[in-house]
């Protein structure tokens, strides 16, 4: 039960008022807790009272008031007293005022505070999904929320969904709980308790054009308190005033999607010339995607190397079809000719403001560590990685494709022939992750994705063969013979 | 002069005291307003006072103390009389508090308030520049700013600025000011008074690390008070709150220029493979960008329109060399395949999320009105609005430009081929907008970019000659001759 004391947010005053009733008008004064009643009591201390002025505690107006039953009692009381219950009455009443006034100060500070701490984590996030998880996470600590979910628009207007700590199960039996059923068409939050007790705050997300087009949705466990409209409100308004960055995010990530698909789509054009490289760009893209996940590259990192991979063969545009599509054996001039296709790649893209790594991935491909590669006849660490992944991923898909001269050989020669080539013409960790790539190989992967259309000597015995091929590999070259 | 009634938010209780020392303590009551001095008088109303207890209204602390010399009368004077000082003076004590706690209350929800209101303006906007003049429109509104100014990075870490109502004159001397060069190296927000009497508020904006990347300027008419501290404190709020969204957006600007610039370089690389086309896209897409300002598309359009001009003839990519640069006269065979390259630009395009109207305007440029065109014939209305532009445009750059079998034409010979054609082949409001943009022709549009190296018959005599032809397309058909 709160006492007037718990309600003064100072009480010097009514210790001033206290000491004015006792020692000034001589009224013995007991302040009871219990009940809310506070008694002044007229009289020595210690001695019988004879006179009583009971005044309540009103909660409601915040301030001391004689009950309608003591009214008279009090009217015919000493003015002093009289004063000195008003006094202590408009007292209480401001502190009321103030203690409130300062309550949504302080909810509107913090949500200020919580907007700039939100601000300063999401600056610069790329990714629109991580965007997501980093406000899922933030609202549901600020609103004390164990779970949490976000249905929007991604893309390309196809549906986005971040969950935290959530079960495809509940989401499922979440979305069709009954307090949502009824009431989520008119478009407003929603507080409910579910019937597994736990308390669900679900909030729409509205376009510009007021259009939903998404929902938010935060459950407390069953043990704790109801979310309240305060918390209904702080989660909308920060939904509101975060919404642009989210929309620009997904323009962003709409754009950067078309960029690798547009380059996708000309990068298998340009390979559909030739019979012989029909996919080839897709193959290698996959590939060395895969590998770049084994060496725990980022997501962004693996963005870039996806579009390096499509952009590697470019340069094939400038290359005449007649030498590019000629069956039998080129001449030197030829040769020297198609092993211009990375320069003119760099003549195509350095105009543009691509990432210098990407363009240097894309041009490096021929490059080999030993300096025997080409165009530019780099060696060792001249060559960035993503050429480097992008060399392996290259040859291997040359080695297991079909050419005019040879059938596509099996992944076992072509890793026989890449792993003897370790150090010299490639790089060690690329290879091994190549190799690790092989024997991770689970549906739904990238790697999966190709590597159906992969010839296998035997397949039963591969994971073994893998695993020695690794060991041979992860060996230093003085430890080993010269070929598997 | 501020009175103790100006200090009370409710002044019942005061009423109240008044009441109290005037009929119970029989004070005569003076509030004398104009030295911030009240003064009790003892005696009747109208009578001569028999004592004096004056009491000073000190605004630092808020409350009614007694002055140091009266502090002896005081303790002298009747305990009722001090209880009730001590009840004023604790009431405007909170009184206060309540206003100051209100006044950052209404402080902090305008702050939220404005951030709603301005994540509502700018959500959506898809352009950099036109996102940071929402921001300064608004917050110029909020401060009272009648002059703003922005430097920030641009899409390529070059710099933006965003002006409002300040002419390059008044930017160059504000940025030499003395306040600022002295200042400005701390790093943090300045409020100054220029020489000519304006107030400055400069706020440095700052990358994620901290680093500044950028400068915020706003000026106040020299006739206005300074802008204030609080003013300074917002601003900084608001520009922390919303910078995600100003790096995504410029993010997403970057991107965008890098997929035009990506475009545009395949485009290059794919005309340069014929001497004769060299060059080509790049004018159809000067062109079609003239024609569509002068039919008043608006900034986004313009940029659909660009790449879409770019993508027009990506389909020769599908096309082999030998018929591409065939020197003599094609087959009716070898005719029918290059008339495919619109189906093979479709082809590579359609598996990408390209919006349709640029899709449409890159592989409808063969088409004409009456429905002779290629490869699908369509006709009329079934032609897009890109389609009709860039088939102009492409036309007026094929006639303009050099071919094995005949020198460039000069421009009035290819315009009257262009003209004699309108409604049969070619839409009437994009010749007309065509010959509109060569009459308008000024250096630095985007015109004058490709225009030099047209050839002119009579380059004295153009105007007269463009709006004779101007006159002769605007005239309907049944008013005019059969050919220019
Ligand atoms: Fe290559
Ligand atoms: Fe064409």
């Amino acid at each position: 039960m709160s006492s007037i004391q718990d309600h003064l947010f100072d009480t010097e005053f009514l210790d001033q008022s206290l000491q004015y009733l006792g020692e000034v008008l001589n009224l013995q004064v007991t302040i009871q807790d219990s009940d809310g009643q506070a008694v002044l009591t007229q009289g020595q201390p210690g001695g019988r009272a004879s006179r009583f002025y009971p005044f309540s505690f009103s909660q409601d107006i915040g301030g001391l008031t004689c009950t309608a039953a003591d009214q008279e009692a009090l009217a015919a009381c000493e003015p002093h007293i009289a004063y000195c219950l008003a006094a202590l009455n408009s007292q209480l009443a401001r502190e009321e005022e103030l203690r409130e006034t300062s309550e949504e100060m302080l909810a509107l500070s913090s949500q200020l505070n919580f907007l700039s701490k939100v601000a300063r984590k999401i600056i610069g996030v790329e990714d629109l999904e991580e965007c997501y998880q980093i406000i899922l996470q933030e609202i549901s600590l600020a609103i004390n929320a164990d779970q949490s979910l976000i249905h929007t628009r991604g893309r390309w207007d196809d549906e986005v969904e971040v969950r935290l700590n959530i079960t495809r199960e509940e989401e499922a039996a979440l979305l069709e709980c009954d307090c949502l059923r009824r009431r989520q068409d008119t478009g407003h939050p929603i507080i409910c308790t579910l019937d597994n007790g736990k308390s669900l705050l679900y909030l729409p997300i509205r376009e510009k054009d007021n259009r939903i087009s998404g929902r938010m949705f935060f459950l407390r466990p069953a043990n704790q308190r109801q979310f309240t409209a305060y918390e209904k409100k702080f989660v909308g308004i920060i939904e509101n005033i975060i919404s642009p960055t989210f929309e620009t995010l997904r323009l962003y990530d709409s754009l950067q999607d078309l960029y690798l698909n547009t380059v996708k789509a000309l990068a298998a054009a340009i390979d559909a010339k030739d019979e012989y490289t029909h996919g080839h760009s897709f193959r290698v893209a996959k590939y060395a995607v895969t590998i770049g996940r084994q060496l725990m590259l980022s997501g962004k990192e693996l963005n870039d190397l996806e579009i390096a991979a499509y952009m590697h063969d470019l340069g094939k545009i400038g290359i005449s079809e007649s030498i590019l599509g000629k069956p039998g054996k080129l001449t030197n001039e030829e040769f020297f000719h198609i092993q211009q296709h990375p320069v003119f790649t760099d003549k195509i893209l350095q105009p543009i403001h691509l990432a210098n790594h990407i363009i240097q991935g894309a041009i490096q491909h021929h490059e080999r560590l030993d300096g025997t590669g080409y165009p530019m006849g780099l060696s060792g660490p001249e060559i960035s990685l993503f050429g480097r992944i992008i060399a392996v991923a290259d040859v291997f898909d040359a080695l297991t494709s079909k050419r005019p001269y040879r059938d596509a050989m099996p992944v076992e020669t072509a890793l026989k022939i890449l792993c003897n080539d370790v150090d010299k013409q490639f790089d060690r960790n690329v290879v091994l992750a190549l190799l690790q790539a092989l024997q991770d190989n689970v549906p739904g992967s990238e790697f999966s994705e190709v590597s159906n259309t992969l010839k296998f000597d035997a397949l039963q015995n591969l994971n073994l063969f893998l695993k020695e091929l690794t060991e041979f590999v992860a060996t230093p070259p003085a430890g080993r013979g010269r070929t598997v």
